[in-house]
């Protein structure tokens, strides 16, 4: 039973991270069977909580194994503590199951600190990688962009930022099927003297790179949201600075919507009422939860950190990031290029790749 | 006619900086004398410019006086070279404006980092402030929030945050009415262990510092657009991604509005038109025109900077907000509670006000 069937996609799921578990992960589980029936799941956590919320999706129960394990990683638990103290946890366990092949991914919204060093730890990163990176979807005007880091790294140097930029544009290609990704990095104006030394150094080696890569200079905050470009890199401080604001942004105009419409009096009730379908897709655009789902890039293996405060609908779509990432073998390209391209420009500043 | 009359508020314009100027920032003047008739206005730029412009606008014309220069600051100059070569400048006069008494603030829509370190050099810092810092108020669900630094500053140190924290504190208080302002710092986390050294250094100082200010410890994005506090402290690097990504994902969703009722049939235009007023209150509550106009902190003296890429009434905005600290006198409120707090805490991490 803990083994993949042929054809079928088996993802291990840290079942008890996150501020609603197991709950929302048995329930997302559940919801994306429904759409993709031919996944199987490897469920670690407390099997007496576990085995109830499963009696009530017998398909769900049917293409899961439960592995049961007592420990859980504490939502505030430094990642250092985590590692050393954390072996039995449902969220070590799932991501050994990726180790060992009998998971294609694992999935997890728990503590992301510890998720990430576990992942570092057990699956290693890739050469020519110093850093792993979380990277996902986010919706803009002109076409959906790729966002790294969101909350890996606090501190970058220029050569992380280069590699965070090399992965992405992977990323984007095969995730979102974009031939040839347009990559900006994120800065506080789109001039060459703007920033810090950190991502004009990166700007430099992406410039003087060898790479094919079409690199598109300096962007601002203005032009992640207009779309225009495919990939946006930044270090993991502001990037998950910039994707909360852009989802409280969302949160803040839909909520002053409805008020706005509230306080309008009859005619904007009844206008409301009327337009309604066409703010039911406006609210379900910009639906943080539809967007769920980082990778970590630059691991031998496939992890996806779900937000830890999502519902069973949010959680459901990071399962179906990490089925997507696997059948589009995003991870051996992005593998496959690393490989490519080494040795990377390793110098700090205003290095010149040879 | 350069110095002000008793009873009037003048205040000193780089009529030569910003995308459309000087267009913007003479139709701008004379939109906020329309409101505010006792202004006067120090017009320093290219007279040949300004005169045909002006003429357009009477009652400006006898409230300005303007000081001819052909110099002004490009938008893509070095700070440093700004600052060397520019001392006749229309940007480098109007600040001089300030410092001489002529004016009792300056507004320029030019180059940020030129006119943060032309204001340096000829107004210089306040006592127990290393760096001054940018700030602005900007729309949230509960309250409107004051943020900074929002651009002056890409690299911080934890007593950096900390002297941000404290003039913010009172910018809120002065500028908002708020009697007790909660005082965030903006993080990736709300968790004491998450961040980086910076911002866990700035919280302890916070922590540890005997100011009366009600310190709540770290927010993430979301937590700024919903309003839990009413100051938000960051680095500039940070502080200019979030704004404008704030801005770019209220436009992104006004627009999402627009094609959705356009792409929703005749109920859905119907019910647009009906509900035309609410939605006209929706944009003008997000329009970043309307908050245009951020302080540089932390100076002997008052300079507003205005978007760069405003029009008219957006450069009407940044004035106002010149004239509201002025009349309120904020900056002698920051002056003076600076000035009791010394010494200021030097430490750099986990140092103790004594």
């Amino acid at each position: 039973m803990t083994h993949p069937l042929p054809n079928s996609l088996t993802i291990a799921l840290d079942a008890m991270g996150g501020d609603a578990a197991p709950a929302i992960v048995i329930d997302g589980a559940a919801q994306v069977l429904g759409q993709q029936p031919d996944l199987r799941f490897l469920l670690f956590g407390d099997a007496p909580r576990l085995e109830p919320l499963l009696a009530g999706h017998p398909d769900l129960r049917e293409r899961s194994t439960v592995h049961h394990t007592p420990d859980s990683v504490a939502g505030d638990a430094k990642p250092s503590v985590a590692l050393r103290q954390g072996r039995n946890t449902s969220m070590r366990l799932a991501i050994n199951a990726v180790k060992d092949g009998a998971a294609a991914a694992a999935v997890s919204a728990g503590n992301t600190g510890a998720l990430m060093a576990m992942a570092k730890v057990v699956l290693k990163t890739l050469p020519g990688v110093d850093r792993p990176a979380m990277a996902s979807v986010m919706p803009a005007q002109q076409r959906p962009v790729v966002i790294l880091d969101l909350g890996a790294n606090m501190e970058c140097g220029a050569e992380h930022l280069f590699q965070f930029a090399v992965m992405g544009e992977v990323y984007a290609r095969v995730m979102l099927g974009v031939a040839k990704p347009r990559v900006g990095l994120l800065n506080v104006g789109t001039e060459d003297l703007k920033g810090d030394d950190v991502v004009r150094g990166a700007a430099a080696m992406l410039r003087d790179s060898l790479l094919p890569i079409d690199f598109h200079g300096f962007v601002e905050g203005t032009d992640v949201t207009a779309g225009v470009d495919d990939v946006v890199v930044t270090d993991g401080f502001t990037g998950n600075v910039a994707l909360k604001i852009a989802e409280g942004t969302a949160a803040m105009f839909t909520a002053a919507l409805r008020e706005a419409i509230r306080g309008g009096g009859w005619r904007s009730k009844l206008g409301y009422l009327m337009a309604k379908p066409a703010f039911a897709i406006l609210r379900s655009k910009f639906d943080p939860r539809r967007y769920n789902g980082a990778m970590f890039l630059g691991l031998n293996g496939v992890v996806v950190k779900s937000h830890g405060g999502t519902d069973a609908l949010g959680f459901a779509a990071a399962i179906a990031v990490a089925a997507d990432l696997v059948r589009k073998g995003t991870n051996e390209r992005i593998i496959e290029e690393m490989g490519a391209i080494r040795p990377v420009p390793q110098a700090p500043a205003h290095a010149t790749a040879s």
